[in-house]
Formats: C-alpha cells, sequence, structure tokens
C-alpha cells in the first residue's frame, strides 16, 4: 500500500517510515559527543535528535521544540494522530433520514452501544422560517436519541425505534431532543441531551435534560429536572448548552459542554466550552467558575487520558483542531495540532467512566460527516474514525504528517473559491495588485 | 452563495457574519461597565467580548486567547486566513507533463510572471530504482525551470521552451533543477534552484545555484558557484537544500530553505527550515547561527509582514499548518492556525523583494496539487489560492471558522483506512477493546 503520506517530495521515494520511538536508537554516548562537541565550537544543529534540551543559542522555534512540544516531533507525541475514517455498515441511507452526534462507544457484555441524534421527517430541513409542526427547520430538528449495537465496531444494527423519544408538550425537548452523552454510573446508564422546545433554532433557552435506565437497551425514563442549564443572563452561555460530554474524574461526574450567548455580533463570544460538576448523575450540575476551559472547537469531546482530562478541539477558534490536556479538567494546554479531525466525535474509550486515574485514550470512534460537505441543511451520516490516541498501541501510521490530498477536496464547495468573491477580486484587482517592487 | 462555512451547526441556519472588528461595536463604557460587574461578583465570564484582558481569575485557555491569540480570536487575526481554490486556465494538462513548486507571483509592466519546476518526459516516474538518463524516478526528476505569464491571475499563458534548462554535464544540476525561488534585485532578476546531480533522489549533496536576467523575459545565465550549500557533516541540512525562498530584509538578501540530512531513521531530524543571509544575490550565502528557524513546514513561503518577516508552515511537524512571525527574521512565533493551506505556495507578493519595513502580506498566488493525492509518483497541477493575509482588505469570508469537508474528502486515499490497517486492527479488537468499566 502507498499513501499520500508514504511518499515525501524532496524525499525521493524513500519512504519516511519512521517507527515511534521508545528510547534513543543510538548509543546515548554518541549523543552526548555530538551535543558536547556542539556546545564547544556552536557548530551547526547536529542532524541527530539531541534527547536533552541542548545549551547552546536555539531559535525560539527550537526552543519551542523542547519546551512545547519534544524533540521527536509527532512522532514521539502520544497525543498526536492523524484520522483514517471508514464507511460503516447497517446504517442504511435513506431520504430524510439524518443520524448525527454520536455518544462515546460502550462496550458491555461484548457488545458495543452508541447512541446519536436521528431525524426521520417528511422532508429535508426547511430552514427556520418555513419549519412547521411536520418540517424540520434543520438537521437537529425534530429529532430523537437512536440507539445502535456491533459485534465488531463496524457492523452495525439500529433499533427499530428511538431509544429515548421527545416528551410530550409542553415539557422541555418536546420539539427536538439531540446531541446525546452517555454516562454510566453505579451500574445505571444516563443520556443526557439537549432538549428544544417550543421551537429548534432562533434563540432559545435550551438546557441539557438527563434519562436514565437499568440496562443499555432501556426503557429509559426521562428524568423531570433539568440537569446543566444555561448560564445568567450577561454571561458567555446565557441561552443554550450544547453538546453535554460526560466524563468521570476524581470522584466527580463532569458533564463538558459548548454554550452560546443570545446575544449575536461580532462583539460577542461566539462558542466556547465549559465543564460542571456533580456527584449526582441527575444533578444539579454546578458550572466551573473557570468556564469557559476550552477557547476554540465546535463539538466536545473529552477523555481521561493518563490522571488528567483530555480534549479533542475542531473545527473553530484560535485553537481549532488541537488535542489539549488538562491534570485538573480546567486548565488546558495545547498537546499536538491534529488535521481533518472527526467531526462530534464519539470515541470508544473504555475508561472514560471509570475514574481508574490512568486513562488509557482511545484508537477509534464513530463520527459524522455531512454528505456534500453542507453544515446544518442537509443529512448527515454516522462513519468510523481510527486513530492512536492510546496508550496500550503504537500504530506508527497514525503518527505521520505530510497528509495530502486530492484534486476533489480542493475544488469542493467551501474550500473552492465562490464565484461572488471571484467577482469582488477581479473588481478590485487594478487598485490592489501593484508593480513589483525593484 | 451557501457554503458549509456560513451554515452553522447549533447556530439553526442563523449566517454568523462577523464582519473583522476595526474597534469595539458596543460602546466601551458597556464593556467596562460589564468587566466591572465581572470582577466585582466573580460572575460568569461574559458574553460580550471584554476587550482588555480581565483581572479576575480565568482558565488557561481563557488566559491564552488573551496572552497568545486576542479576543476577537481568528477573526480579529491579521495573520490568520483560510484559503480557497481555483483551477487555472492556459496550463494544459497533458500526459507526462508536471508543473509544481511555483515562485513568489511578480508583477512587472502590468504582467504577472511565475516560474516552476516543469517536467515533460516519456513516461510517468518510475521510482529512483528503475530510472534511467530519460525515465525520470521522481516527479521534479528530469525537470527544468519553466516561466509563465499573466494579464489577470486567472488565465495564463506558458512559454514554449523552459527559462533555465538544466546546465550541461557534468555541471551541478544536469540531472535536474527544481523548485525555484526569485528575487528581484538593483533590476536584475535572479532565480535560485535546487540543482541536482548525477542523479535525483537517493542521498546525493544538492546545493541551491542561480541564474540571472536582465529581464523576466531572459535570457537566463547560470552563475557558475553555488549560492547556498548544505550544512557541514553531522548537522541537520547536510545532503540538501531545497524551495529556496529568498526575502528581502532589513538590507539583506535573506534566502529561506528546508534542509535535510544524509542520515535516516528516527534518531535523526527529518526536515526543518533554516536561513541564509548574504548582501550579494549571486553568495555566498552565509546560515544563520540559529538555525534551523522553523521546526516544521514542507515547502517554504516567507513573505515580508509589517517590520518583520512571516512564514507560511503546512504539512510537517508539531506547528504544521500555522502562520508564523517573526521580527529578525529568525525568532517566529505561531500567530495563528490554518487548514487546507497551499502546497508550495507561491504568493504574489509585490513587496517581498523590496525592503519597505512595512509588508502588506498578500491575498493570491499559485500553489501545486497532486491531482490523486499522490506525493512524489504523480504529476502535478498549478491552481491559484486567494486568501486574506493582507493588511489592504479586510475579506471576511477568509476569517471565518468552522470548514467542513464533502463525504468524497473523507474516504479518498491517504484519508481513508487503509485496508491492511483494517485487517491489524481487526486481529487487535479482542484484546485491546475492553468491556466499559462501570
Amino acid at each position: 500500500m502507498t499513501t499520500a503520506m508514504e511518499l515525501d517530495k524532496k524525499d525521493e521515494g524513500v519512504s519516511p517510515r519512521r517507527p515511534q520511538t521508545t528510547g534513543p536508537a543510538v548509543p546515548i554516548f554518541i549523543v552526548i559527543l555530538l551535543a558536547t562537541a556542539a556546545i564547544a565550537q556552536q557548530k551547526p544543529f547536529p542532524s541527530v535528535i539531541l534527547e536533552e534540551r541542548p545549551s547552546f543559542p536555539m531559535s525560539a522555534a527550537m526552543e519551542r521544540l523542547y519546551d512545547e512540544w519534544n524533540p521527536h516531533e509527532d512522532r514521539g507525541n502520544e497525543l498526536y494522530s492523524n484520522f483514517k475514517y471508514t464507511e460503516l455498515n447497517g446504517f442504511k441511507r435513506e431520504t430524510n433520514v439524518s443520524r448525527r452526534d454520536p455518544t462515546k462507544v460502550i462496550k458491555v457484555d461484548d457488545i458495543y452501544h452508541v447512541w446519536y441524534t436521528g431525524r426521520r421527517s417528511e422532508c429535508p430541513p426547511v430552514g427556520l422560517q418555513n419549519a412547521t409542526d411536520t418540517k424540520p427547520g434543520t438537521d437537529w430538528d425534530l429529532a430523537d436519541i437512536w440507539h445502535a449495537t456491533s459485534k465488531d465496531g463496524w457492523n452495525w444494527i439500529e433499533d427499530k425505534q428511538p431509544a429515548v423519544r421527545r416528551p410530550p408538550k409542553p415539557e422541555r425537548g418536546f420539539r427536538s431532543i439531540c446531541t446525546p452523552g452517555v454516562l454510566v454510573w453505579k451500574g445505571k446508564y444516563y443520556l443526557y441531551f439537549q432538549a428544544y422546545s417550543p421551537m429548534v433554532g432562533g434563540q432559545v433557552w435550551c438546557p441539557v435534560r438527563v434519562a436514565f435506565a437499568d440496562s443499555p437497551y432501556g426503557p429509559w425514563t426521562h428524568h423531570p429536572e433539568p440537569a446543566v442549564v444555561p448560564s445568567p443572563p450577561g454571561s458567555w452561555g446565557n441561552i443554550k448548552i450544547n453538546d453535554p460530554c460526560p466524563v468521570v474524574h476524581k470522584g466527580k461526574i463532569l458533564i463538558y459542554y459548548k454554550g452560546a450567548p443570545i446575544e449575536r455580533g461580532p462583539e460577542y463570544v461566539l462558542r466556547m466550552q465549559g465543564v460542571a460538576f456533580s456527584d449526582n448523575p441527575l444533578g444539579p450540575f454546578e458550572a466551573s467558575k473557570l468556564n469557559p476551559v476550552i477557547n476554540s472547537g465546535h463539538e466536545t469531546c473529552m477523555f481521561p487520558f493518563k490522571d488528567g482530562v483530555a480534549a479533542l478541539v475542531a473545527l473553530d477558534g484560535p485553537e481549532k483542531n488541537t488535542i489539549q490536556w488538562s491534570p485538573d479538567g480546567e486548565n488546558f494546554k495545547v498537546m499536538s495540532m491534529i488535521q481533518v479531525p472527526p467531526v462530534a466525535p464519539g470515541p470508544y474509550c473504555p475508561d472514560a467512566l471509570s475514574d481508574s486515574g490512568d486513562g488509557r485514550g482511545f484508537t477509534w470512534g464513530l463520527c459524522h460527516i455531512n454528505p456534500d460537505g453542507g453544515g446544518a441543511a442537509n443529512e448527515s451520516i454516522l462513519a468510523r474514525f481510527d486513530c492512536d490516541l492510546s496508550l496500550d498501541v503504537n500504530r506508527e501510521i497514525f503518527k505521520r504528517n505530510n497528509l495530502r490530498f486530492n484534486e476533489q477536496t480542493y475544488f469542493q464547495k467551501g474550500v473552492a473559491l465562490p464565484p461572488f468573491i471571484k467577482q469582488q477580486i477581479i473588481r478590485e484587482r487594478k487598485t490592489l495588485d501593484r508593480e513589483t517592487i525593484r
């Protein structure tokens, strides 16, 4: 198999297969010798990677390599991975059927379980202005929480009915329930989800509700009180709590979420992520005083890693497409920069809810894709991603860089230059494009 | 026009059009009032963006927003852009014709000029083991430097012959000359390029040569001496100097380049970027003592910005897909994280060579694409990218985040899970995938 990542421009077809090192492959005395020589004569930086931060003068970039990253770059970074995608079997693609926002995958009695936002409606989303009681405004309008199982993680069987249905009007969530997160706590199962009423969208108060069951097969009971509520007026998450993502850490249940304010405009916060804590899976959950704890991202994806909490942050903000880590769940640091991350990932993370204090990470999960690259206006599909964010494997292919794309990637809608911008550029060219100064 | 970036999940179809702010859109006294209230009562972080760093306790992420980024995130960052692509007219796609690695675009007497690696060979690249005097080993083997002109930046006319041909055997570069960079200096034109001999690839000593002319139309004369040579044995760039990228800064000619060592293996530096200085365009160029100055990236792309030098760093390393800036050309800081950057970009940057001390950035350029997503083994095409890395325009569409991809992007070769890894994952599943701890 020859992938784009194996062939390396200017490396003339020599495959840069570099195993993730577990220790120096050259004898340490040679490294010390070279380092000593470099220090003595201020020679150029050596070709062998110095394991220890050299003491001779370096550029700011090389200082960062030692201080923020590590000398073996991404291939020595346990919180770096690329992501490789596979279509799933068992989720039949049908007109006006959308599946998105999978929970974490859990494995119970040798069966994998996942829940997700499911919409089966009479027509595609028509936009908020045209939505009716039966016409969805968006992809996640008029949705319920669906459940599917798998014996191998590749072939899935979807239940014939929703696992958790919208509660009756006028209860919170009667319009749509979506973006579930799953918790297993003291032998019981909990699903957290956004509860929209009376109407998805616009800017309506949207808390997180919770349903519980004794088995992953249900039946599920709606808890009457909301679990996580928007923050007070004037604050960053005052209208909607999106994408609840439960993790258990140091004896507490942590629910991460994306917050949105009712205010709109360039002078307001767009989206950030916070966390709320509780001892009780039914709540109430108390927001961290340090919120927001993530300054970027779109969907939430947190998981225990070693004795802290890691986060996959995608799509939005200055720290888009990074993996971050925090010792306390509240103070995150950027650990790596990633490409083409899964959208709305739900990793299979067996210790996400165990509070082991030794999170092992994950190697796969489910995510969603908008087949035409659209955002809100179309059906979504579930797909599988594989990666190496696990301390238990060492899959070299996932530690590589130099990911290249085919022609269609650059010229797809959303990446190609749209015609109206091209017209603007042509208009402005004569005044903007000056002669090369020489 | 509706792109994926305009429709925003959870925003329910409300288009998040946010003009790049030039100042606070709410009266400053309201901001101060809210900030004061927040400090007094330790309320949650406000929905209005505080222009000044608040003094109340914040998470590490929010501290970075003020200390490393800016409170308006990417939309307030003049060194952030996304990139939008267009196919070019005039570069006829023909079997066994490859065009790649464009220089910066320059504009002389109202005509845009670009040079690039051009290969016209009897067959596609056959790999280094099978290469002959007429069969290329790689995409950039048996190549010359070609030249094309345009009146509008979209429609191009290619010269009928190479602008700079390989010198005769046994001169350096008789096998292939590639990856040109252009300099205009005191009314003369200079092209810098890699000079391969006797054979592209393997691990052969590859310096940068230079050719000069009185006009962008040539004729070009090879200067006999190499301009930039690999660093001494044992150091990081001891075998090849790739992708020479000239910039003029503070009276000096700076040539940035990617260095590669002859040594291969996980214990050696893979690729980093350095800079060399000279007063004379024909050299010799003296390497910075702080090299490498960029710890990541693949092709070079440096340009003057304000009174410093900026760099677009793509594809490789822990700081892949970032834009960086340096006051002195040697000490770079990460300024933004970007997505789907142009490969081997050659921006139209009218002041790249003027040493104005007030670099204005750029809005477009040429890059190359491997149509099938492959790296070294196939023909490449030139394409145009547009962006907003310019201080002279404010094109909001290029400041957006939330770039989404279509289904084909995830399932293309190189991004989809390859079958052999799938087989490994299936084999390892039973021992690796544990029950969810509950």
